[in-house]
């Protein structure tokens, strides 16, 4: 049964499933800085214009999310602000602020992998993407290869467990 | 009557003026490159350490609202991404990707002018700050020099009407 079958939402594609391994490499990539491994790759007709990870600690910027790292390099690939036409992979469901962002930008579909309990706002906690009060909707589903994406976070709190800080 | 008392909620301190009236400062900045016009302040200790006017036209970026920029510079100021201790002064009521920044770098407290009945995450179509369900809460209050900040907007969009375009 596949991940999107299993959480009761429409089937991936295999171009999605591709471009979600893309958004997990990404995500392995913030554990050199310490990061939690989050990634995202925005596709605009077939092409990736945009990669990023979280680097809150590389950067100490605390805006430094996967998803507002890809959304930026995508603007500025496109040489605009507005991503309509593109489709953002991110391997854990965004953030109020990153689920914000994905509004600002007027992007035309989000797929992510794990759901986020905790902070989710795009079916979890909230559904801002949604929110017909907002003067755009964009559409999301959650739950592609969302174990892999789990178990890098999930080995990612084990590993840091007792350390000083943490 | 103060802003504060018209708006139903405690008055605000002559310090907090004096810093709005900064944010508005940095609001009147983004008029040059035709953003709307919305500014920050970020303040430690009595200190500007973070300044930010919306710049989405003038750097093709999404992202790049007066909060967003003015709390990337504080972290970079300070040299790291939480932001506890600080106050950021912003002249519109933040919408959910600044709601959630503001959330994101623990700030410790949030003065904004005008409310958005639009798009705002701080009391009008969310109250994300006081959510007990994120990890972290922020003190905030709108409606100091609410005035100001709302002409700023509304003659800003006055002169935009019959722009292509607009």
């Amino acid at each position: 049964m596949s991940d999107a079958v299993a959480s009761g939402i429409p089937d991936f594609s295999d171009d999605d499933r591709f471009f979600m391994t893309l958004a997990l490499d990404e995500a392995r990539a913030a554990l050199a800085s310490g990061d939690i491994p989050v990634g995202a790759v925005v596709i605009h007709e077939g092409e990736v214009i945009g990669r990023g990870h979280n680097a809150r600690e590389a950067l100490g910027d605390p805006t430094a999310h996967a998803e507002m790292m890809a959304l930026t390099r995508a603007a500025e690939t496109l040489g605009r602000w507005r991503l309509s036409g593109c489709t953002l992979y991110v391997t854990l469901e965004p953030c109020p602020m990153c689920a914000g962002a994905v509004l600002q930008c007027r992007l035309s579909r989000l797929v992510f992998g794990a759901f986020d309990p905790r902070a989710g706002c795009c079916g979890s906690l909230y559904d801002l993407l949604s929110d017909r009060r907002f003067p755009v909707r964009v559409a999301g589903c959650g739950g592609l290869l969302a174990e892999e994406a789990s178990r890098l976070l999930s080995d990612f709190f084990l590993s840091r467990r007792g350390r000083p800080g943490s």
